[in-house]
């Protein structure tokens, strides 16, 4: 077992309420007092609790069970939500996983509810879904560069709580994750894709000129986790300079979560007996 | 690097052509001269050139590359598909897999062609594609059980060879591999079910009935291979007694199609050093 292990839980070392991005510290370790080997340790083990939970969730969707955990990722260009989704997400069977990652709205999704493309992408009962940015745009980016007037989206807040009420309601467990680096480490990490021709893909001019707007997405960002985190669906925020920390972290808060559903295999649906002598028999 | 390799490709010793089911030795590990340990120890490092290559296929489809690889599984109930799902492309970013499974159709399926589900699941450019069953299950189950009258089952093999020309022409790779395990290796596997309660929500007690049906649906298989095995998407067969060599044989597999598609990285759609200035000043 690894010698260092969280001090308290994620859930609580991370949790966004009351939180001033503006004066967090990007490149902290909230509630972990190990460094990189140590989170690495730690995360080689954790990964295996994570993917042992998530299969007992999928057992349990296979034999009818609706409930299922949904994890939101935010966060500004670069953060690592990428990351997240191969090193964290990667560590589950694929087979349990519904993925689903938010652009720009295609034309078709213009013309319907900003939920609408949310709401297809669901998670299954059973599924681990994540959702690689989400309805949270609608707030963010929208806000920030004035897509549509202040009278449309000041009431997005109140819709996007009643929408997550809805989805809790009908068993779904959301984790909520923002992750933040700093301006300067996002330049760094913009630069290396620069920098290295295998990483040219990933690179949009684009990206440069939202560096511009860091205040104003700092503001939305966090008027989102005022008004968004609630008793059913809190925000966790995690400093993000560390790659390793942000993976350990958002695999502790999934474990949680998962804890949370004291799930049980599923009983038989059949006689164990009289099914181990037919199988004799056949 | 691992002491044993494959002794000729994996495509070449795995390929249906003339190939007997009945003959079939399904504890054998065609074109691989070593055992567990050995299979183990290069499968580690294969897993790692599959996951390099599957990236550079999801960096040319976020660039546009509409080309994409499907892995096409079928196999009798216990043949291992779940688990090369789990081990194989659990291996990989799952942002870049697009994972269907089909079972018994649903109402609503069954009101439309059968290949209407399968055209809505086919993967998008630049991913892996994994179907858990297919297309064939309308030649195999439906065969065998004759859910629909031969008339109507017959002309599939040359529909669906209509149907995967038209994918080829778009840009899929298809990897169709057929698993088989023995007759008393599919006992083993089904007592295990019954005999782990963290295993009984695998079993299903048709699985049993299944059984009786074994010549038919070999006589099911062996139709498949012999008529839709076209050189624009082979059959490969997989001998899945040892579930070590299964994985290791659909890894090399993947990673032989993959290569066929001579990827590299995609070149920036913008000016290096201009972005670089631009980024410094930002």
């Amino acid at each position: 077992m690894a010698k260092i292990q969280w001090s308290i839980a994620a859930t609580e070392a991370l949790k966004a309420d009351g939180l001033r991005i503006a004066e967090l510290d990007t490149a902290g370790t909230p509630g972990f007092p190990g460094d990189k080997k140590a989170g690495q340790e730690l995360l080689a083990e954790r990964a295996e609790v994570l993917s042992s939970l998530q299969e007992r969730l999928y057992a349990n969707g296979r034999s009818g069970d609706s409930r299922n955990v949904l994890l939101v990722l935010q966060g500004m260009d670069t953060s690592g939500k990428g990351g997240i989704v191969r090193h964290v997400i990667g560590s589950v069977d694929p087979q349990g996983v519904d993925h689903a990652a938010f652009g720009v709205p295609t034309a078709q999704e213009k013309r319907h509810h900003y939920l609408w493309r949310i709401r297809k992408a669901l998670p299954r009962g059973g599924q681990l879904g994540v959702f690689d940015r989400s309805h949270y745009e609608d707030v963010l980016v929208v806000r920030v560069h004035n897509l549509v007037p202040e009278a449309e989206w000041e009431p997005r807040y109140d819709e996007i709580n009643a929408f997550e009420r809805e989805l809790v309601d009908a068993g779904t467990t959301l984790v909520k994750v923002a992750m933040f680096v700093s301006l300067g480490e996002q330049k760094k990490r913009l630069r290396e894709r620069l920098d290295r021709p295998d990483k040219y893909w990933k690179f949009n001019p684009s990206d440069i000129d939202e560096r511009a707007y860091w205040p104003a997405y700092q503001e939305a960002y966090q008027a989102m986790l005022d008004r968004t985190s609630t008793d059913y669906a809190r925000w966790h925020v995690i400093p993000a300079d560390h790659k390793w920390y942000a993976r350990l972290a958002v695999t502790e808060l999934l474990i949680e979560a998962l804890i949370q559903l004291k799930l049980d295999w599923p009983p038989a649906k059949f006689d164990v007996e009289e099914q181990k002598r037919r199988l004799a028999e056949s």
